[in-house]
């Protein structure tokens, strides 16, 4: 058994309790949380305040951190990693290299192992651009997402003064995915492959044109976009925008040999995005905790780990049930 | 440049021959082959009797061992890696662990790296139903091969007594993979999920009932499945069944939470099956080199590579460009 520790207890925290049911070999010790209103889980399982969780280093192999990229986890996972090894789902792309350098220095420090940026993208959608850019030299890769709730997004529009609720979901180009599933070759930005499609609902008083206008003029999240936006009610957000579906492909397409097209595709379609992205910070658990156990101590990403650490079967068995 | 050896002139090395074109950090160093009729390859690249090949020994830093499953590859990937860092594309599913256990004894003792069963299926397929199963632990994975050429159904045809020319492409069957593609969950086997259709040309003076009847009655190759036979001229043979595309998917479907399905996709159409050979191959030769020059001998298979293995990009530039 492989003992987890869940730092925060957001939507990630509670995806990755519940699908730890479904994983005989990883036992949660408990959940860390900033607040002090609660002592059991949704599921029963104990919860601590956040300065009890140096009691425990003796009690966790592992450590889960459920927090944002935005705030928590740039000091989260480097202050953690000095007492735990830890898994972080770190998604802020530009800052990636200063964020491994950080957590790369506690962790050799004090002989931990962190893998961070886990998840579907970045993650899996990170191994797969890496596998098909190395397998087809020459061609063009494309990231799609959607249609689903952009976490990010959906927070930008939130923090917008007189919005009450909001979300926003992403909306893939189909027609241009079906060009280059096709074997096409085109070369585009991600705002000609989507549009972003927004849902708000605002607070009494408040100027619908306005907000409409700090949504659609937003750098980086929705200037370089189409983007639409719904104003609705408290009702209707409450009925229809409450679930937490996503998804994404990512297709690379080159030509070998006389003309040869080669379509290369990796896609998920997901109904909860949490509860996926615990599913995938599990099975990285399990090569946190080997590559621990080996010695070799460090900060990893997704792109470090051979993929028979993510699995609790013997190199035998893989090479025979499933090579 | 790594320096790179092939060892058999058919569709792969044929194909690997073509693909090496395409990757800067790739450089044939010549073409081994038991025949010898030519001294050019089709791209003028030197062909040298096998015999030759230890004279290479320090001119070499890969071979790709080109050759078939089924009589070739058994000897000659421990036989090589006696010499030389070694590529093969072992595709007995069967056998692999025994394989596995004569090419690491071999190369341990010799100081050498060997990668086995290097493909796509064995290899990139065997990474995402590793990668499924550890991220979506209950749940079904189905592979789908096809539309496209099997090469060792073909070769088992051509195999009759008085079969002159012949073909099976695999179908997969679409309805099914719609229905697992929206998350039902079907438990199949290969049979229910495939159709075998097969092109013959016969030599004069043979029955066409009998032969049908030897392939529709031959085991594990076309026995369990539902299998077509149209025997067609030499003509309609050389005009229509030429080409050597492939293709297929591996599906995972998953249940997480409160029957939240997820779906896991990896996909590859392919218009020349060994030039796509060919190009993981290749992929795999930058990961052998860097296992070799790192000096962790043995035999490896895709599963215990390390992504970023890969690429010739480092890891800095990994985390900037990819993740």
């Amino acid at each position: 058994m492989i003992r987890v520790g869940i730092i925060g207890y957001g939507n990630l925290g509670k995806g990755f309790e519940k699908v730890a049911l479904l994983n005989e070999d990883i036992e949660i010790v408990g959940i860390f949380s900033r607040r002090r209103d609660k002592k059991l889980s949704q599921l029963g399982n104990p919860i601590y305040h956040i300065d009890e969780i140096l009691n425990f280093q003796d009690k966790i192999d592992v450590c889960i951190l459920c927090g944002g990229s935005a705030s928590d986890l740039p000091w989260q996972t480097p202050e953690y990693t000095k007492f735990f090894n830890t898994i972080d789902s770190y998604d802020n792309h530009g800052e990636i290299n200063n964020h491994f350098d950080r957590v790369d220095k506690v962790a050799r420090e004090n002989k931990r192992v962190s893998i961070i940026s886990v998840g579907w993208d970045p993650g899996l959608f990170s191994i797969n651009r890496l596998l098909a850019e190395a397998i087809l030299s020459k061609g063009y890769t494309h990231t799609f997402w959607g249609k689903g709730v952009s976490q990010g997004h959906s927070d930008a529009i939130r923090r917008i003064e007189g919005v009450k609720c909001g979300v926003q979901y992403t909306v893939p180009n189909e027609e241009v995915i079906e060009r280059i599933s096709k074997g096409e070759s085109l070369d585009l930005g991600p705002a000609d492959k989507h549009t972003r499609l927004c849902y708000v609902v605002i607070e009494d008083g408040y100027d619908k044109e306005t907000i409409e206008r700090s949504i659609l003029t937003m750098p980086d999240y929705f200037a370089p976009y189409h983007t639409l936006v719904n104003f609705i009610s408290q009702d209707d957000f409450e009925r229809d925008h409450r679930a937490m579906f996503h998804g994404g492909r990512v297709i690379r397409c080159a030509s070998t040999g006389e003309g040869n097209n080669q379509v290369y595709e990796f896609s998920l379609k997901l109904d909860s995005n949490p509860e996926f992205t615990a599913c995938v910070n599990l099975a990285y658990v399990r090569a946190c905790y080997r590559l621990a156990k080996e010695e070799k101590y460090g900060a990893y990403t997704v792109l470090d780990i051979p993929p028979k650490y993510l699995s609790s079967k013997s190199d035998y068995s893989l090479r025979k049930e499933i090579l």
